[in-house]
């Protein structure tokens, strides 16, 4: 394997290159959006999804937009498709916004862009001390380059791990029900030559107990002052083994996932998603028509079962209330947060 | 819902019919088996499935084979034929033998089908006492009417409490990388008009957290001296689970299923199947080709962390060592385990 880096994003001059992250990883196909419609179905049909990896795409289309565009109200309208394209991608409007408001468009965008990548590559320089050589790391999920347009958070540190000639072997969830881990952090791992093993989610206790793991690295979804982090649906499993097997359990995430003004996790809610995604998969019907199903796209995991979190600003440990508290007097870096 | 029970398997006098299961939750048809081909077919293709099922088929089959074929060598190599179908299913080479060595053979096959409704009866009603009334229940994997041919075991526990006006909810793990719990648990529950809920295997510790589940209960592979308990792949996190959130967790299994010359679960060997398994889903290709994976069929969950095995002698509870130390010196009502 080890082919050259996927730039999940990448400036082409006449157009936005992206990779169409629905076809892997069975196809690596890059593709050129060059118009607001082209520019709008990349997001709108998730050919392009993680948050970070939406918003460094927005910018991009954005200053595109302004170069092929000469009519002022044209162009605004233009960009406000791009914006509104999935309503819920906070770090797209803050983006697509960050650009509009510059002189030079196309080196606001470069900048954010530049932004993720120095900040996933501080988080991964910071994790990268906590893997041992030859270290047997369990992840879930997908927290890598595609995802973030840089460097990528939990899997950016796998990866850093493995440039500095540690040889890493990683344990992969597969994620049901999206099978984020199967999908592409299997695939991205082997690009990188990394050493991996894919696995089914309830399997990883087992894995812990019988196949030596080192420890457990992840990502984050939003992170309260007491530690308690939302994280895809699993991770909490994953940290009560851990916690078990008495085996680290690692989050990594940049100051941006952390929600300052949440003492504790209680008051995260937890979006629940549709009952289809359980009862199929892949568009092969599983389980029986009409069947309820509880879809909880994340749970909230206890920061005293977390053994330290790694960020831009370094590794912070217990106490979390004085750790966190610290990292709170610190300037975001980027505010496109990896998810 | 609430339809008659679903008899998986069922003598007809002139055939043995049975459920297809591979059509299970979709379809709930009822096929005839007639002849040495069909009898082998369906065992061989997993139509009909579960160690206990697949043995009281098996022990029909040989009994109509008997009345059929009138010529004494052909009719041995026909049930021979039925005994080999499938090569590790000790279940059925024991009900075959057992019907071929009888005086009565159609008489020896309904009281082998007897024998496990009986055991799966008592089973049932040991474990209905310990389920409260408007119960939250967890489960994994199959142990249903579907898997026995009789009542089922930790599922029969369930489907007796409702019976008893419990009126339990059963969350249903969705059990990777098989699905069993999605395609056939959820549908034996639904049938009986027991309320249920299909989850993600890795959404069982947010269920514990904020489901209010009030206990857990699986089946058995195999058991050991000390409650060391093998188990479908998943088993042993949801008891690290429910330990973390002090919720009790039942084994619910004969007598059969204890393995008197094992102290300790360290000798359990683990099967390890197909990467496809867990590479692809209901026939579509999830992961990359050629991908590595690690795919356990069963753990092994150590006797400290079960709360009580229920068996058809009743409620075994620590120290295991004296309760099923007591359990050896009873007979076996049955050799059909429910697997």
């Amino acid at each position: 394997m080890n082919e050259p880096r996927l730039e999940a994003v990448r400036w082409a001059g006449d157009a936005v290159e992206y990779v169409d992250q629905r076809l892997l990883p069975h196809e690596a196909r890059v593709c050129r959006a060059c118009s607001p419609d082209e520019l709008e179905e990349a997001i709108r049909t998730l050919a392009v999804r993680g948050a970070p990896c939406i918003g460094v795409f927005g910018a991009y289309g954005v200053a595109l937009l302004r170069d092929r565009i000469s009519d002022d109200a044209a162009f605004q309208a233009a960009a406000q498709r791009v914006r509104n394209a999935r309503p819920t991608a906070v770090n797209l409007m803050w983006a697509v916004d960050r650009v509009l408001g510059a002189q030079d468009m196309l080196a606001e965008a470069q900048a954010i862009h530049e932004e993720q990548r120095s900040m996933d590559e501080r988080i991964a320089r910071a994790g990268a001390e906590l893997i041992p050589s030859g270290a047997r790391i369990l992840t879930h999920c997908n927290t890598g380059p595609i995802a973030t347009a840089g460097g990528g958070t939990a899997l950016g540190v796998v990866i850093a791990a493995q440039h500095a000639g540690k040889r890493p072997h990683v344990f992969v969830d597969e994620t049901r029900p999206l099978l984020q881990g199967a999908r592409l952090t299997y695939y991205e791992l082997r690009r990188e030559g990394v050493d991996a093993t894919l696995l089914v989610d309830a399997a990883a206790a087992i894995a812990m107990q019988r196949k030596a793991i080192d420890l457990v690295i992840v990502g984050a979804d939003r992170i309260a002052r007491s530690g308690d982090t939302a994280n895809k649906i699993g991770t909490y499993g994953l940290a009560i083994a851990a916690a078990h097997h008495r085996i680290p359990f690692y989050v990594a995430a940049p100051r941006s996932t952390f929600d300052f003004s949440l003492e504790s996790g209680d008051a995260i809610p937890i979006e629940e998603r549709p009952a289809e995604e359980v009862a199929s998969f892949g568009g092969v019907r599983v389980a029986q028509e009409g069947a309820h199903a509880y879809n909880p796209a994340f749970d909230v995991t206890p920061g005293h079962l977390i053994t330290a979190f790694i960020t831009e600003y370094g590794v912070l440990r217990p106490p979390y209330s004085e750790s966190i508290g610290d990292l709170e007097l610190r300037p975001n870096l980027s505010a496109l947060t990896s998810r």
